[in-house]
């Protein structure tokens, strides 16, 4: 089943996607955002998958095309808990490289996870909208997971259960803003402006074997202005899968439904197959060119994502946004 | 006017509560919730207000006594944004001391701030449930202000206009596992568990003289199992007010209505008032003694924390929260 959100209200209109990404339906009936389907998930779900069965046999009256995902919001426009790990090792210790910073001591032993800002998330086709092209924009192309009410110190074993729903994310970074921020201590606020989420979250099983439980296989292909940039294996180099993750922030509390947990920026330790953010790049040219060749995003540059399976096929479709002045 | 939540749903039920906390009555005509009703401020407002003049007045129907504060929960109990600051520097030398960490070489020129974990906010008679209680709790007495949608990029003068209600926070930390968590560069994330709010949010016109558009003016009354611990004046020694604050946050992005900013812990460099979290009192025993006396809070332990005009009444109610072993 795949599931996205229509650009009306602030939490959007919950809609019923098709598996191919061409036909949807709203189904006010049974939930009118996907918040209000997580939060009662256990009774919701069983609804939503019989209309979806319908949709695909065409059974579905008030179904429509949906031919332009310029119209889609983020699958949660907003929630109540987006907390992004970083467990690609080999971003972790490029970025660091590139910003002067140490690996932390724990790197090996439990998973980095910062909490982010969950108030303004944007749709696939939304534009980066910033104030200014001279902090470092940059693109990083994650995995996410979308989680039922998970109980405080929740075991890695039963974490997995509370995956509902899977995405791909842009988690927009300012690196020219990151490292100043980061050496106050606190984390990152600034230097991470609004992300943008693929059109459709999709459930576990409608996955196949592009999932397997713990991870997304298969590579996140990035493009920036029509050109390939990369496209490292989501299923490779992933140091802690999504259920230690999921363990990690619920040791001191309960999560609540709707929590979107990241990977952090997907990166593989093969340098042949690019990168899926910019300052990676970078590093790598400061390390074999001796300075970095790659400019940060600038106005009217483009990115793309796209999540592919070793078939070919973009179970999420694809995010492409364009940087663009704020109005 | 007041405003609180009832322990209903997930969202909690809105009720607005009268000048002395002893009245209350749901308004589900006018907004069910408290998100419900900043989503939509500008014109929702003006009926709440109509209703809490009626209230007052002992004009509306359907008004109930307020008798036990353990039926509210926080007034937003999810909300989809919480940034804390760091604006008291006299708490940010004694904790970073505490810590061994040094003060950010900006730490003069712009607030320090956190996201912080916003998916299960606690109400103000809730206990303080962990699963461990050698992880140093400690709590954190807090100013916090609510907003209505604010723009990416909003001056420090246009930010005040935000700010549509006021209430305090303890914000729990657990002070042995925030040495390893900021160590690794990421900021906070198990080391803050659920916040707690006292019983209601009021609006600026309402605190009087306690407010003064950029802060809250009067002592944050503190005690441990009844034994007064502190008395820090909220109005003294705060190095970046909320306007700054809200500035700060949304520098490269919009914030969502119902953003809660927090002030971090109110601490003055006056030793006699005492202090507004244990760690502090520990780093000054520390200093003073050669090794710190006061333990952080165990199982069994309760912790209240009141707000006080100069007048000695207490508009946003109390927080008082007994430490418990999570079920």
């Amino acid at each position: 089943m795949k599931l996205a959100s229509l650009k009306q209200g602030r939490d959007g209109t919950l809609i019923i996607v098709s598996e191919n990404l061409q036909n949807a339906v709203c189904i006010p009936q049974i939930a009118p955002t996907l918040q209000s389907a997580l939060d009662n998930w256990a009774s919701i779900e069983p609804e939503l998958i019989r209309a979806s069965v319908a949709l695909e046999q065409g059974k579905l009256k008030g179904a429509f095309k949906l031919e332009d995902f310029s119209h889609l919001t983020a699958p949660l426009p907003r929630c109540f808990n987006w907390s992004d790990g970083s467990v690609y090792l080999n971003h972790m210790e490029l970025v660091r490289r590139a910003r002067g910073a140490e690996m932390p001591a724990t790197f090996l032993e439990e998973p980095l996870m910062y909490q982010g800002g969950s108030d303004d998330f944007k749709g696939c086709r939304d534009p980066i909208d910033l104030n200014d092209d001279e902090w470092g924009i940059d693109f990083e192309a994650e995995v996410a997971v979308v989680l039922d009410d998970v109980p405080m110190g929740v075991t890695e074993a039963e974490a997995g259960q509370h995956i509902k729903l899977i995405t791909i994310v842009n988690d927009v970074s300012l690196r020219n803003i990151i490292p100043g921020e980061l050496s106050k201590g606190f984390g990152f606020y600034q230097g991470k402006p609004a992300s943008a989420f693929a059109p459709v979250v999709v459930t576990p099983d409608a996955l196949g074997d592009a999932w397997d439980g713990g991870k997304l296989i298969g590579p996140m292909v990035c493009e920036i202005n029509g050109q390939e940039f990369g496209r490292p294996d989501a299923g490779i180099d992933m140091n802690f899968e999504f259920p230690r993750l999921i363990a990690h922030a619920a040791r001191t509390r309960r999560l609540c439904a709707g929590t979107v947990i990241g990977s952090g920026t997907v990166s593989n330790r093969n340098r042949s197959v690019g990168s899926s953010c910019i300052a990676e790049a970078r590093m790598i040219e400061i390390i074999e060119e001796g300075q970095p060749r790659t400019p940060f995003l600038k106005f009217n540059d483009r990115v793309r994502i796209a999540y592919q399976t070793h078939t070919g096929s973009m179970p999420f479709g694809d995010i492409e946004q364009c940087v663009v002045r704020a109005q």
